[in-house]
């Protein structure tokens, strides 16, 4: 089968063979949302020469906006119950002629509509399914640091509670238009600066909340506590400070496992060890795996 | 004496009679920190035809960047020691032959390096001691709301606490730049919609934490909860939502002293309200009664 992770800002294909494992892997740079219309005539030049018919996609594809919209599968969702929820794609796909004698498939996201706001993701259920055999039965906290970190419980091989943190969209937002970017340097320093980053994080833990402590970043650039190029990393540290402790009350006292690239992880995993937590590092390659067991609860 | 409340994006000026009485009223339109090199030359035009030799200033003029750097007075301080603070302008008024016979005196701003992170302000501390008359003795706590909204302690007479929130700033840069922006309307709506505002409110108090309640901005557009003219409200509930309870952590019992403009005062007296907490509202023009306070401190 092929797997296609067609995310907001790029496109990776895998091709599996019939015990999942990935036999080939190709990539494409063009976001699933920035491509109306071509969506076809993307995909069959990605997976031109791949003869696999089934060909499962997840991620933001499945959008509103995206190439098709499928709905969102409420929690509790065991992989069976997520797999029932796969939409059918012959639509979009009989309308290109460069997929015919495909079969394609795309992933629902998954909506918890158990808080005082709703929560949602789309893309991070594939992964975390691709992480659940690894898992076993049990409570497991699952942590996908990003622009939106995503957060997910799963108990007993079920997707129980999801909760977002806009902390990677605000570390942008605040890094480039507010008024701490004017004592920043304009390109992000290479290493964080783990003493600022360590300041940040016990900032947080100060109680002021973070509407307050964000203007510190500004004082502390004021009385030069911290050399420009350890801001950055004073500000991550100060917003990862805010977001793990409502993040960790809903978890339980188990490794946090984290999915995501090396650099981000890094951060998280210092910041969980700063609040007594141990984690557990995954590959980021996840979302293959998780199609694979989708298409198995599904087609057998 | 004439009083200058030179801020970062106006000046306003006023003509002040011996009981401290404002004469006359007159507004510039260049921001403080934005006349480099014609600070002198742009005060000596608003400033024309009136007689009084003593000009006090305050605001962003006295910053890093604007016409003098004035350095902070720290927290605790009375009006006497603000006073004190107060910085000769004489060098840059003579280089200025439009002010020939003037004597111009800066007040500086304040500083609080008794939290984790520094605080300050510049321009408020001028407010709150315009207001320090009306409170008359014992503890009490003055709000300004703005993009970086103050909360001022005032014991006995003397300043003795800051504290900032970047409320103000952090709405407009979710409002315009973040992937909430894109489920509101492009313009600011005319009229709050309380229903919303205050459904922000009850979700800060849920315990989600700041970076998680603002991803529920977007899913409450995604199902539908408000309209999308009701998000701004809805998001302006949730920052302030967040923004009171540590800020009213270190305040007394007493009624919140609200200074401002009145759209941003119904906010706050509406948020308020719902922590339980009483306001009293002032005018705006407290920063000419300030400087008057604090030049009969200086010169007698």
């Amino acid at each position: 089968m092929i797997a296609i992770d067609w995310g907001g800002s790029n496109l990776r294909a895998y091709r599996l063979d019939e015990a999942g494992r990935v036999l080939e892997r190709r990539r494409g740079d063009i976001g699933a949302l920035a491509c109306s219309g071509r969506h076809g005539e993307t995909l069959a030049g990605v997976i031109a020469g791949w003869k696999d018919p089934l060909v499962v996609l997840s991620g933001m594809i499945g959008a509103r906006g995206g190439w098709v919209e499928a709905p969102y599968v409420p929690c509790p969702a065991s992989t069976d119950v997520l797999a029932a929820g796969m939409v059918d794609m012959a639509g979009q796909a009989g309308a290109v002629p460069a997929l015919a004698g495909r079969s394609l498939w795309c992933v629902p996201g998954m909506a918890d509509h158990r808080g005082q706001s709703a929560d949602v993701m789309r893309g991070e259920e594939t992964q975390v399914t691709g992480l659940l055999e690894q898992l076993g039965p049990g409570s497991h906290t699952v942590c996908l640091p990003g622009t939106h970190s995503k957060w997910v419980q799963v108990e007993g091989g079920a997707i129980t509670r999801i909760t977002t943190a806009l902390t990677g969209e605000l570390y942008g937002l605040l890094r480039r238009h507010s008024i701490l970017a004017r004592s920043m340097p304009e390109t992000e320093p290479a290493i964080l600066d783990a003493r600022a980053f360590d300041a940040g994080l016990a900032a947080a833990r100060a109680g002021g909340g973070l509407l307050h402590d964000l203007f510190g970043v500004r004082t502390a650039a004021l009385f030069d506590r911290f050399p420009a190029e350890a801001l950055p990393s004073y500000l991550s540290g100060l917003l990862l400070g805010h977001e793990l402790p409502p993040a960790l009350a809903s978890a339980g006292d188990g490794p946090v496992h984290l999915l995501g690239n090396d650099a981000l992880l890094d951060r998280y995993a210092r910041a969980l060890a700063a609040h007594g937590r141990t984690v557990l590092r995954h590959r980021e390659e996840l979302a293959a795996a998780g199609m694979y067991r989708l298409a198995r609860a599904r087609f057998g």
